[in-house]
């Protein structure tokens, strides 16, 4: 979206006039709900109920239709059904308003061609008027900093609106109210709760790269079932990006269930799931699993902390909570700060002798007798820089205890040190007490710590973040081609001149040829039939291993030949090349995902790769780093650095031929749409790397 | 423990009578509380408060001592500190007390040499006379059946008691009390809450093997810090087991952080992980990962369902609540159900035309007109076969919908179908409707799947359950002897007697004697140095592969020879083995835990076994069965299946061979203490498999 159709859009989040077509005096009819939710939650601007039968709703002049209106409303919000619905976007799209938002169901999520038609065609007269369209099945938009509250939902009765630092937009009406009911009943407040429904015109992501603009907004939380187009969430992306804005993105069909389930209720289009993962990644947006997650650590995002390490201080009065926090930071890899020898005998000083000063600290039961020592011992860690966050927990307390203090004195820590301090507390009413405090409060210290990594590892992501520019090539510019497929002297010719290096080879027509190969490469040698016909050369036998002699390669050229005329493919050459030696197979892969471009693998090779895969994703465009950062998260990524005495492998060259590999999938000029590399056969730090067997695609 | 010991120990649970040595007028202190609770929960038995300084507290009679007492109480509450406690139990002894329970702290859990020894010396005490120790530093036991409620924990003001089938024993006084203000925070009433402290004399498990017998429990919840003797927690779970009751066991020290924690605040010993998860496995204990999903379940267990399947039917108002159900099911391997076709024609009659009748069942909006579609459904879905568990999804409603209707028509499903029922419902007035019905509701569809396959996982565990007697051979039979290596000829021999099939190999003390068995295995083999010193044999560089002639074997022997010697290794020979082929090289491997007794370990084998395991655990004895389902959750399943059209490989043969490594541990008689067999080179089926090296440790 250029600059005009954001502000174009942005109009429907606090537009100066709303006409509701197919008002209703009933407010729990769908076109009564408006009208009531723009009374109640102080809507300024001018509201006009549409209404052949009526002359009044709800207390607002109703008219005829908008012709009859005393101004062209800004935004109109659609209730009437069907049929109905597309005339009602022709007259608004004729009257020159700027968005329309359609709330009835029955269109594109249907399998009815009729009503998918109909959904075509309010795309189609919307743009024709130079009009924007939310939904058709849109369960509204509401905005309660403008009290611009144009939605239906029955949920801004059951929990008490309040505006606040959140926003969330979703594509389903359900997810879009379950997050903000969820956060309203731990008193956090939201400001904007949008559904966009079918996305038919307007998606969920467009929406949301409006409302990041927002300066007052601290956490951006989405819902999305399907993407079908990746630009505008980058777009998002990069709008969060530019403020400090976090975003949240619940993406479901993870799994081929869920993704089934989403075809058959909605017709969602299924993504990749571990591309979805990357595309987040690359735009640092955190992904949530579940609804759970999805809220989980709201509070601490609203804080606004900027930890810049992962070492926990924890303490608590039970030597369990102890235990059991640093076995939840160690399974997150949060390891427990080193205190220092200065804060461990300040410590000492205070402690009672059975307690240790190590950390986690267990200030015992002690704690019953001397309330004080929590406020005695709290200054003295926050003051070790050692310790990047805290924890705090407190699993039973009561008479006796003087939680007040501890919560002041918690509080206090995070006031002066700028850390961040999460709360583990199950009482309801201890927990209370420090939610008063401004903190952050878990039922365990499990889900404190959970809320906590999710929070750094976020940041992590955000500075890590890339957001590439519109330049990127889509996988829109390449529909339409025919699909070729390389033969390996060309693929590997190909990949060679991006700067993947390849194992020597010499494409031989004859016999003969072959066999003075042989000779110039002076050691054993492999032999594969070469043809653009071929992807399964090792099934069809036409592969053959450790020649030695002339006579060797003179009955293999021949066995090879002999097998593809009998398979019917053409013969494009034996392929001979010097038998590759390394410390380990892997593989580079790539492909054009039909949403979020080109993608490129990367990971462990060999002919386990599909049985057994060891392997992740990058999204180009990246850089160095990125790969090294994937290839860390392998599971054999501790062979690539060397055990047992070995040497470290050269990840150098492999990363310089991913990256490579990278640069050629996202040149606007590639016609490479899919690539194999495998195995690519790596050595040890200073011998390189060789791709040795490849299988390019490119697209005419 | 046997009968008579279980009885005594089952005193301390409803005693006649109890002493409370320390007892204090005021009843906020550690010796006031058990007199207050004592009195408002309705114990009773005789209350002999013991304090020489008073004659009456909290409203019962006092004593000077338990000389004074008109009887021997059953049951005595020490909680005088220190050496004062070391008299108390002294007295009791004498006097003839059953049970007595120690609160003061400051024993054993210190590092302090002095009340380390108090500690010993109570035990000593105890068992001269006969009776049995809780404790010390226990926050004391509490039995809302009997009244006795021998506990100082503020909880049980905090949170109303009330009795109820969940029992919960713990070392750690705050982990008792957690999970109970949990569960009475949702209503569920618990019998026993139980605090062991320091387990110097009666441990944990001893306790909960006791309580583990009353008939109406229906959940036993668990927190061990450290196990010191698996012996009584074995003895637990065939209690347990005896009459079906599911345990739950959260055992904290997961990680070497944790462990660390425990260390350094309770001295408590470290577990290795992996075997507690074996041994939990082994008896059918499910193990909670942290606090939340000990109790997470709760309502699921208490219903008492026995499902056969893991096929779930999931109804909502939410298409996105389906997609989210249907991957979260998916993410942990529970499908959705097929529905026949009879079930999908019966609910196209009554569904809205564009619903779709697939699972899972998206009712759509169209509830809120007719909320009669779920009372209609409902009775469909729960006819068919296919369906083993249900999900209702309630994401949002409020006014129009009949919630009551819906609660009571899912509550009728579970009720007639006996199959269990799960409600995902995140607004509280719904869900309290839905609990009314008596079913369990979580705030999320992800957290009432993942509570779903907790009890399905649970029950299958439980069936699976092995409860070895108690002949097993235990570790500290072991103990005292001296550890020996054999070399790898007496290995291999060792083995092979056992039922391991080796590599056909021939320990050679000459170089002839290794030129005649290269002759007499006729192809190539390998030459190893053979030495009972020596660990790393190719780190020596004193194993020659493929050797093919006279003269290699020659060389290689004097070779082997001269680096013995110079290694200062003795030399008992070379081995000279056919060289194995075959698919796979897989492992096992051996040992007593010092605290679990026998554990064998499978997976794949190979030099990066230590850098990239692939491993899984088995507590001998075990069976074909147990070896098959491990070898199946290893990472390299698929491949021993035959993957790309290759055969699979001979499981059978392996397994038998790992079987043979169990009994071998298990045997009373057996000397072996360690045992490493890598690879364990495994060809296609019918092939058998090969020990190929083979390390063994003895004890004399």
């Amino acid at each position: 979206m250029n600059q005009a159709a954001r502000a174009r859009l942005r109009t429907v989040l606090d537009p100066r006039s709303v006409a509701v077509i197919g008002a209703s005096e009933n407010p729990n009819k769908i076109g009564g709900r408006p009208l009531l939710y723009l009374q109640r939650f102080g809507f300024k601007g001018k509201v006009y109920p549409i209404n052949p039968k009526r002359t009044e709703a709800q207390g607002y002049k109703a008219y005829p239709n908008l012709a009859a209106l005393p101004e062209t409303p800004e935004v109109a919000v659609i209730v009437v059904p069907g049929e109905l619905a597309v005339e009602g976007v022709a007259e608004c799209a004729r009257s020159g308003v700027q968005v329309a938002i359609v709330m009835a169901s029955g269109f594109g999520e249907t399998s009815d061609p009729l009503a998918r038609a109909w959904q075509q065609r309010i795309v189609e007269l919307a743009h024709a008027g130079g009009m924007r369209v939310i939904g058709p099945n849109s369960q509204g938009l509401a905005n309660f900093a403008s009290g611009a509250v144009l939605s239906f939902s029955t949920m801004f009765l059951e929990a008490e609106p309040e505006d606040g630092p959140v926003a969330i937009v979703s594509q389903s009406g359900g997810m879009s109210v379950v997050p903000y009911g969820l956060l309203r009943s731990r008193g956090i407040g939201v400001r904007h709760i949008h559904a966009t429904g079918n996305d038919c015109d307007v998606t969920a992501a467009e929406l949301a790269s409006v409302v990041a603009e927002e300066p007052d907004l601290k956490l951006l939380l989405l819902y999305l079932e399907s993407v079908r187009d990746a630009a505008p969430l980058a777009q998002m992306a990069r709008v969060a990006h530019r403020r400090g804005l976090p975003v949240i993105a619940l993406k479901a069909g993870r799994t081929a269930a869920g993704q089934e389930a989403a075809r058959s209720h909605t017709g969602a289009l299924a993504n990749e799931d571990r591309v979805v993962d990357a595309f987040f990644e690359q735009h640092g947006i955190w992904r949530a699993r579940d609804m759970g997650e999805l809220v989980h650590a709201t509070e601490l995002y609203l804080r606004g902390w900027q930890p810049r390490g992962r070492r926990l201080v924890a303490v608590s009065n039970s030597g369990a909570v102890c235990v059991m926090t640093a076995d939840a930071a160690s399974a997150c890899g949060m390891p427990m700060a080193q205190l220092s020898s200065e804060t461990r005998s300040a410590l000492a000083g205070i402690l009672p002798s059975f307690a240790t000063t190590t950390n986690p600290i267990d200030v015992t039961a002690a704690l019953l007798t001397n309330s004080r020592l929590f406020s005695d011992i709290l200054p003295v860690l926050s003051r070790d820089p050692a310790a990047d966050a805290f924890l705090i927990g407190i699993p039973v307390a009561g008479q006796g205890y003087d939680v007040d203090a501890f919560a002041r004195d918690s509080a206090a820590v995070t006031d002066q040190t700028g850390k961040p301090l999460v709360v583990s507390a199950p009482q309801p009413s201890i927990a209370a007490k420090f939610r008063d405090a401004g903190l952050p409060v878990f039922a365990t210290e499990s889900e404190a710590v959970a809320a906590l990594n999710q929070l750094l590892l976020h940041l992590d992501l955000m500075r890590a973040a890339v957001h590439p520019g519109s330049g990127t090539r889509m996988p829109s510019e390449q529909v339409g081609g025919t699909p070729r497929m390389m033969n390996e002297a060309d693929s590997l010719a190909l990949l060679n001149k991006s700067g993947v290096p390849v194992v020597e080879h010499r494409l031989c027509r004859t016999s003969d040829e072959a066999a003075q190969a042989l000779a110039a490469f002076g050691g054993p040698v492999v032999a594969k039939g070469c043809s653009a016909d071929l992807v399964h050369k090792s099934e069809l036998g036409v592969v053959r291993l450790n020649l030695r002699t002339e006579q060797d390669m003179h009955g293999a050229f021949a066995d090879i030949e002999r097998r593809l005329r009998e398979h019917g493919s053409q013969l494009d050459g034996v392929l001979v090349q010097r038998m590759a030696t390394g410390r380990r197979e892997l593989m580079i892969g790539a492909r054009l995902d039909p949403v979020f471009g080109p993608v490129v693998v990367v990971g462990d090779g060999g002919k386990y790769v599909e049985a057994m895969p060891d392997v992740e994703l990058l999204l180009p465009p990246f850089d160095a780093a990125a790969v090294r950062r994937a290839l860390s998260r392998l599971r054999i990524a501790p062979l690539l650095g060397g055990v047992r005495g070995e040497p470290a492998m050269d990840i150098d060259a492999f990363t310089v031929a991913v990256v490579a590999v990278g640069r050629l999938m996202a040149d606007d000029q590639s016609k490479v749409i899919n690539l194999d590399i495998n195995p690519v056969v790596v050595g040890s730090a200073g011998e390189g790397c060789r791709a040795v067997d490849a299988v390019v695609y490119t697209i005419a």
